[in-house]
């Protein structure tokens, strides 16, 4: 697969997703770069009813959770390793936020690695943001012990849709020769202009009764309040979990 | 390229990487899912002699550093959003901790996306894990404004080597059907065996005087004094940045 042909696919046909090949594409994504070999994650695999409509609204009811064959929660881990070194009589000193922010690398970069896979051999990826907004709730359902953390979910299906490719930035926007260039104004108009001028992306201003896309962002999508009173959920739950 | 036969690359030829070469896969990387499309990451591109030269004790002197034709520092980066958002009067509430992780998930997948797709084209890349441990420092180099951290370093050039792939776990320790289930001894057991009998791994706990693996890990590698100091600094230039 070209991989700037790729598309998040939300909707999926009724085919389930075999284990052996599920189990073989998440072997496979192992080979991403890992901290120190460590390998500081853990994947839970969702595929019962009951599971899937209790997952359902943690990530705010969204339908891919439903629908799709199997959700993929993955999960910061440094559970294991911390669980070896005990029985290893070695002290693991991995309750912090460096350690936190290790195991998240890790998983990330694992989480990219198997949907790129995936989309190789043909599946269907959603990336639910959602995850990180209510942590406790899926650190709960999913049975999450100390020193682990929901960081990506991922639905996987056969695609039943092929829409249209999401505009991107120009490479401009994002890449910096030796130290971090500030944007001018003129940039900016210039970098989000494309953006800007999208027939649906005007019609959300509209709709929303807004001056422009940005305030839609800021008063709409992703507001100031939201983001404070998840980033309180966000810090509990890692301080519960014993990263903080 | 078969992706479970890649491997991390640390030495390089000589060859330069074209700017229109780099451009273009740091392009083809941003379909890569990305919240809301808001595309949350920078890359600050390393190529002079001098800047490599003050990067490399902030990396503890890793050699790739100096010997890859090019670095690229990814970051998290929410400064390009905030400043279009007031450029156009709107309130833009993203420096909080929430915001910070998105903007880490935006980045670590972009980061995937593009090591996969240059290595695909020949090209050998390293994750130098090292970016975390002295943020601030990396951050007054590149000048990093508020919003903005580095969450990722990588080394990339034409590989001079094609060392031997390091071990997996197998995929059963790291895969949960449903919820997450704990791990008892026997099976820590087995998870870890094939690592500690490594030849290479058992030289490492001779050479340390160490009972085992774990010890090496514990007391050597990744120990709890380096993780809480590096935590503090972690956290301090969170605050700095304005994410916390």
């Amino acid at each position: 697969m070209n991989f700037q042909e790729r598309r998040t696919i939300r909707k999926y046909k009724k085919d389930d997703i075999p284990t052996e090949q599920l189990e073989a594409l998440l072997f496979q994504a192992s080979r991403a770069a890992t901290m120190g070999n460590m390998q500081l994650y853990s994947v839970v695999v969702t595929r019962s009813e009951e599971m899937k409509e209790k997952l359902s609204p943690l990530h705010f009811g969204q339908p891919m959770v439903k629908e799709a064959p199997v959700v993929l929660t993955f999960c910061a881990d440094f559970n294991r390793f911390t669980q070896w070194c005990k029985q290893r009589n070695a002290d693991a000193g991995y309750d912090n936020i460096l350690s936190f922010m290790n195991a998240v690398s890790d998983t990330l970069l694992y989480v990219q690695a198997f949907c790129t896979l995936a989309e190789e051999t043909g599946l269907g990826t959603c990336y639910l943001g959602t995850t990180l907004y209510n942590p406790q709730g899926i650190i709960d359902l999913l049975k999450l012990p100390k020193l682990t953390f929901p960081v990506a979910t991922i639905t996987v299906g056969v695609p039943n849709e092929c829409p249209e490719q999401p505009d991107r930035l120009p490479h401009l926007a994002y890449i910096h020769e030796e130290t971090y260039q500030s944007y001018t104004p003129n940039q900016l108009d210039i970098i989000y202009y494309f953006k800007e001028q999208l027939e649906e992306n005007q019609k959300f201003v509209e709709i929303n009764k807004k001056e422009n896309l940005a305030q839609v962002f800021t008063d709409c999508r992703y507001t100031r309040k939201d983001n404070e009173a998840m980033s309180a959920g966000l810090l509990e739950a890692l301080k519960k979990q014993g990263f903080l």
